[in-house]
């Protein structure tokens, strides 16, 4: 990754601007989503496994004042963007390298109020253009082990907040268990109608309360795909160009 | 449970006649929803696991001619009632009495193309004001039992189909863990935007097409309750009353 290959882009309605690779690993609107979905309060703590250049959690740091981010993130170059993010956007935030399968010490002494996570969509070993979109979008490490690293860091009481490809939602149940409960698990479908694309799930460590599933979020208005860009529906316009809390707790 | 408390009901629009006890465990909508979304075809074996008076059984007798239909049942006077209702609608079924924790040794010889439960939905120890109904509606047998026994009956390729409360997600997924794949979960909601209330889950044994999640089932129209009784949608009065499929392949 070399400095001409960057390129900035607006998120939340171009509130905040984010750097990061043309050609590599690019987060886009899953990563709003996440920020959307965690219920952090202001004062509390946040870590997101696997940062990327920090757009879930400067989404996040915009929407909740006076949170204390941390960011822990594989590779460097990514690691470095983050805090170059960070610094451009105005939020203080702290980006640590390092492999949540070794946990480094300092985080490990830690725990969170809430900790988030937009794990790799895709099994190791399949064919990515560029190394360092490989790592950050391939599974390098195991969904399992992402799960149980995120659940080590939360604080009995605090909130783990995912997401992912549907067709997962068995495997972070299943890694899940029964050391948290609450879960409440939001389907998103590009379309009334549609079978889920992506699930957000959220859980609180220690907690006894049922399973939720709730009704679909839906991305688009029309019944299909269109030339025209502005089909979002007035929940996703509010969530991604509004910068708005989903609320997962419900009504 | 003497003849005396005994009703006959018509389900599928009157199309079926199904005799229960008025005071014990009544089958409903959510065994009519069990039969229309299992997808057997003509010639081919189903057996329904707790089968009770035979109301999914028999529904899904009515649809798809030709079935070869089991049914086991722990309790000797609905296994009688689910012969009576079977012989009164003119539906070939053979009707076991036994404990699916416990297989009949006739069972255990044989395998299925298709497997359909309605497992009791409240746990073991609450207060239930009729033994019959009790035994019915409580969890004598855990969860994971009925998934087991579900799994061992299915010949590789079978399916298995069960309804569940929606909170019971996690643990019915758990208890398949990768014993079957190709599952598909359609979450049942009361209304347009509530969370689901129930899920029907169906998978496939040997399978390794990987989990979707499909878009809501609406079961009524309005927004909220109204002493109007017929504001079935269109697609659950098509199921409950006029006995059509629930696809769960989707389009």
């Amino acid at each position: 990754m070399t400095s001409d290959t960057l390129r900035t882009d607006g998120f939340l309605g171009g509130r905040l601007r984010i750097t990061q690779p043309v050609g590599g690993y690019r987060a886009g609107a899953d990563a709003v989503m996440l920020a959307a979905a965690c219920a952090a309060r202001p004062g509390e703590s946040v870590l997101e496994l696997g940062c990327g250049a920090g757009v879930a959690l400067l989404c996040l740091g915009f929407r909740v004042p006076g949170l204390r981010l941390t960011g822990l993130e594989l590779q460097p170059a990514y690691a470095d963007l983050a805090r170059a993010n960070a610094a451009a956007n105005g939020i203080a935030a702290e980006i640590l390298q390092g492999d949540l399968a070794r946990m480094p010490e300092t985080l490990r002494a830690e725990s969170f109020d809430h900790v988030i996570a937009n794990p790799p969509y895709f099994a190791a070993g399949t064919v990515a253009p560029d190394a360092g979109r490989g790592t950050a979008r391939h599974e390098e490490t195991q969904l399992p082990d992402w799960i149980d690293a995120a659940l080590r860091r939360i604080r009995p009481g605090g909130t783990m907040t995912v997401i992912h490809r549907a067709e997962r939602l068995g495997d972070i149940l299943q890694a899940i268990g029964s050391r948290a409960g609450a879960i409440t698990i939001l389907p998103v479908s590009a379309r009334s109608g549609r079978e889920a694309g992506r699930v957000i799930l959220s859980a609180r460590k220690g907690a006894r309360a049922p399973l939720k599933l709730l009704f679909p979020f839906v991305m688009h208005e029309k019944p299909s795909h269109t030339a025209d860009a502005e089909d979002l529906t007035g929940a996703a316009r509010a969530v991604l160009a509004e910068g708005c809390a989903l609320d997962l707790r419900g009504p």
